[in-house]
């Protein structure tokens, strides 16, 4: 499907790490609606080897940034503006990740080291970008930023651990900021809560599997998958959708409005 | 704006009045992006004479029906299928009145006839127009079905009288035919919770002009207009949004995420 | 347990029809408190039977109306103040009923004459209720009004059928009407939104045992019962809650707060 | 008031800085219900001299503790055991600051290092408390946790600033907890979601005279003092309550319920 809805527009995915990552699927999507791309991750996730092959694929430069790091953003930001020559019109934000997830912690005994490294990663790097990006004026006037959430931001998953919790923060940061974005700058901020899909990140929750056949056999649609994401993505980057903001937008199939 | 989003695609508009419609400017915008379009209201809606003349400038056929009538309900669903030759890929229902805000009855001794009435009109007419298409099979694999809802619907404005309660009950009949239409059809089912526009109808509330004025100033982007709400459609009605079903999507520039 | 909490304020409670309704047990509970209970029911409610041996048991008065007549909750409201000799100082609404239910009629091909009757019974009787005693200013200063209510209101639960959306308006009820209370009269008026039990009414519903099992095993706490219902409601009569009000209020072990 | 609600039960209260501390309140309302209590507090604010009256006036113990320390909440929860020979049956958690704030730091540039702090002290402590107590088996089977919260947290009030992050970070960590205690403990967590009051702490937001002013006004009944927070607070720590959990629960005079 393709139908120019983001023709000349400049956008920055951040989050790609290989081939199954929903980034990559909203990356392809916003290329075929004619945009620019640029990609970026951190130093580890370039070594991992994928994003390397999907920027000689899709031929976009990729820009290596680490989004706890203030100064790290900055440069990102206006490497991005260089390189587009011109201020960005669209951000995805597919970031999180959780030690704890990770090292199989009991949220109720889990190590606040990781807690708050979960909270660094995975909500306040979206504080990072929009605060710098706010401060260099480099989104466009009618730009949008979208990152993604998970129902486990409004009701307890007990397997999301404290991924629930940076998802709470997150979705507070983006009304809080989409706000002054708003009042400002005219810019929109919204989440997506998709449907949970298969990834390199989200695997290592436990149980995974087994969550997502319970979503999709409980979601009257079934479950969303990334390709269906990235063109959702592609109407909230779009000019059609300039005055919805704050939001979390729930795509996933209709599961969120079951009982059981 | 135009690129096609709804080409060759089918869609049936309920609710236009005159040009200050909302549910006006979304027919032009549906033809813009190449649907064919069908439009209806009841007898003295099109007595009241604009109906027609839009119908001659924009070359679409009206079907005349009262949607309080299941006989005429049927009627139109029978006609719309014979006119379009096919199913209907697309609905707007843009449909609510209340005799209690037009005879200014207070809420809290409100006639009980007209307050039926009110959700007759306004809410149940989705329900008896969904379950004729349900019956007929007479919406497509992946259509999609948007009703016009406002925030009064979740919290109180007390100007907005018996339709905060219409709105309420509308948005539960979206839930639980959005789970049957689902499961059963591949057919999504949302309401779009609009910014308050000054229309034929709504004009009606008291004090509304000032509650327009209020929602605007509130707004982070300012209050939404039926131009951005017909592009918004647009996008819910586009094969870019086939996961999101059972929702009340706020479009109204974040007014809804504003304390005070 | 009776720690005095309603001592004598004057309750009426509407909606008991044997000894597993749960306005039965919070009658009982309130009794224990120190309240003085009038309850009333329909004539058919009445015959039944249950009702005139309860009256006995408690040894309060039963007074006879259907809430779907205006006049006859006018002589409700006008004979509980004379029997009280004073102003009602709580109001329990436990009421609903659906013949589509009970018919086993389909929510997408429903009997619409049943489910008016669904939404005149279930919800307009509590607009009727306040409509009257707001009218004859009935309810004492810092009175509470409480109804009962269900999750199918906010989600899903196929088997709920209309009462879903019947909810759904009674709880737009409750906020509508809390606002002219609250501003004019200072009474508080809430729903509980309450975990299944079985009682004669609820049974009715399809694969109910199988849904309150369900509903038990993924609580936190487990299925809040009607004893427990009926603590919480002497909590929301009491003056200990004064300022809550316009809410639904999660009384279900956790319920509402898990996915899945 | 006074109905014996609290008889015999133990009672930690964290978050007394002065008389005008909620918290203050909640402690004097718990002791009249019957309840031993003790305070706690961080080395600065127990020199800031009240909390010593205080505990001399109610007679009551105060242990020293800094809820950003893990060890030295065990330490507190070890000697609050030790202190009532007994578990506990219930906490109140009204604990939150922001630097941020208090340095008049812009949203959209404020300081990432106060930004934890904000996080650490206002959410991070409930999570810290919650696990030291799970693991010690510290609180009683059907005990009950209430921490207090504001509206801030689901919508935006920009001079509320990050306190609106870490409230909804707070919530989820409710939310979470609730259900790993609710399981395993018969263990019950709660927000409230409180009407704004002047305390030593409130009032380093800016403007918060005229957001206590208008709040009061668009709340049907008024804004809810600490008083009625203190009662409202009984109720969730009574035996009345046992399956309300995991909830934000509005005790407000309506606010929250009003559009505008």
């Amino acid at each position: 499907m393709n139908h120019n809805l983001l023709k000349g527009k400049n956008g920055l995915i951040l989050g790609i790490i290989d081939y199954d990552s929903i980034a990559y699927h909203v990356a392809l999507q916003c290329i075929k609606e004619g945009a620019n791309i640029i990609i970026s991750n951190n130093k580890q996730a370039i070594k991992y080897g994928f994003i390397t092959k999907i920027s000689k694929d899709l031929s976009i430069p990729i820009i290596e940034a680490d989004l706890t790091n203030y100064t790290n953003v900055e440069k990102l930001i206006n490497n991005t503006l260089k390189l587009f020559n011109s201020k960005i019109d669209f951000i995805l934000h597919s970031v999180g990740i959780s030690y704890n997830i990770r090292k199989k912690n009991d949220y109720i005994k889990h190590n606040l080291d990781y807690y708050f490294n979960t909270l660094n990663v995975s909500s306040l790097s979206l504080h990072r970008i929009l605060s710098v990006c706010f401060q260099k004026d480099a989104i466009s006037c009618w730009g949008s930023v979208v990152t993604l959430t998970y129902y486990g931001s409004k009701k307890v998953l007990p397997e999301y651990n404290d991924m629930g919790d940076a998802k709470s923060l997150l979705e507070s940061i983006v009304r809080n900021f989409g706000y002054y974005y708003g009042v400002n700058k005219r810019v929109r901020i919204n989440a997506i809560s998709q449907s949970p899909v298969i990834t390199k990140s989200s695997i290592k929750i436990n149980n995974f599997n087994t969550i997502v056949k319970n979503s999709n056999s409980k979601s009257p649609l079934g479950n969303a998958n990334s390709d269906m994401c990235a063109k959702y993505c592609v109407t909230l980057f779009s000019d059609y959708t300039r005055m919805v903001t704050m939001q979390t937008l729930f795509h996933d199939g209709g599961f969120s409005s079951m009982i059981i």
